[in-house]
């Protein structure tokens, strides 16, 4: 099957559009954070080997190789989010007429939940790490590209934040009590904490280009 | 030249990464405010004909026709983004030794910058009006696709803010006051209510999604 990176840009749009149960939410999330992740890249790029930026040259260095693992990552999570919800989509078909086929449904669904959010749950974790890199761009990074650092975090906050929602949608499913906990102490902090850097690093954009 | 919205997602995501001028932030304001409006578009398309929703079903198709009318535009502006930049890139370039040369450059500079802004102009628009469509699917949409309301609607939050910062970067730079002023005085407004706007609908899904 043809990975979803190959698709055009057009028809990820289209078949975002359709009934079709990939793209969706998820796969949406990792790509915007993708292309967040080679803002991030790009501005490393506009940046390194400029005297006037001498100083950050190790560090721009350093995040520029974050940002492109971060993007790698990222990307290959799209098709990586739509083989996890694949057997998920199947266990809904499953019978359930008698208590027996009713608990073998349940025990299958909840297992392939865990399989449907894991996807999600490292994009929040990616695109967390990929906005602390824009916390030192904002700063580091070439004013000429000042706009892009701006650019990328809000692709990065949207893709956190999808990522959290796809999370959220099949986490209130799952019966293991103990893991929900344990995906929540990890994430909500990334969500919080991400989504309030994120608007912190916008807003320091919007100044340096306030004339 | 081959279309942009042609190349694949991970061509896309590449030549951003690169230092090639596009695609940019503007560029990725529109592809990433067309996704959005994909998932606008899926909603409707899983919230039509089904019998829960009867009483949305004239406002469903409604919003399904627009939020197709603003996707298809927001992927024509990424080629248009790029287009509209090109002129401004070789203004840069024209020599400024003389007087004369100087004052020639700033002209053209002057006319190319209003040129370049003209695209993100339309993403802040456009963004704006698919997040009024947004803050009706999430009461009138599949509860179904609940978390896709919420992915869109971040998703456009960050084409409107991401075609705003395109517009302050170039918008500092021109002189007619007259036209900084009428810009301003229509996109602010935009920008501050659609933000608002947005972290209401994602809100108002998390809600919605609580356990």
């Amino acid at each position: 099957m043809e990975k979803i990176p190959q698709w055009s840009c057009e028809k990820f749009v289209e078949e975002t559009y359709s009934k079709a149960p990939v793209p969706g939410g998820g796969g949406v999330a990792a790509l915007v954070g993708s292309i967040g992740t080679a803002l991030s890249g790009m501005v490393c790029n506009l940046t390194t080997g400029k005297k006037k930026y001498a100083e950050y040259e190790e560090d721009i260095q350093r995040i520029l190789a974050d940002a492109r693992a971060l993007q790698t990552e990222l990307l290959g999570l799209i098709d990586k989010d739509a083989e996890n919800f694949y057997p998920l989509s199947q266990c809904y078909g499953l019978p359930a007429e008698t208590e027996a086929e009713k608990a073998e449904k349940e025990e299958k669904m909840q297992a392939c939940l865990k399989v449907a959010i894991s996807a999600p749950i490292e994009i929040v974790r990616i695109s967390f790490k990929a906005l602390k890199l824009h916390e030192e761009l904002v700063t580091k990074g070439s004013k000429l590209a000042v706009s892009d650092v701006g650019c990328g975090t809000v692709c990065l906050k949207a893709a956190l934040q999808s990522g959290w929602l796809n999370v959220m949608i099949n986490l209130k499913s799952i019966k293991d009590e103990a893991f929900v906990k344990d995906v929540e102490a990890e994430l909500l902090p990334l969500v919080e904490d991400g989504s309030a850097l994120a608007d912190e690093i916008y807003e320091n954009v919007k100044q340096q280009l306030a004339y």
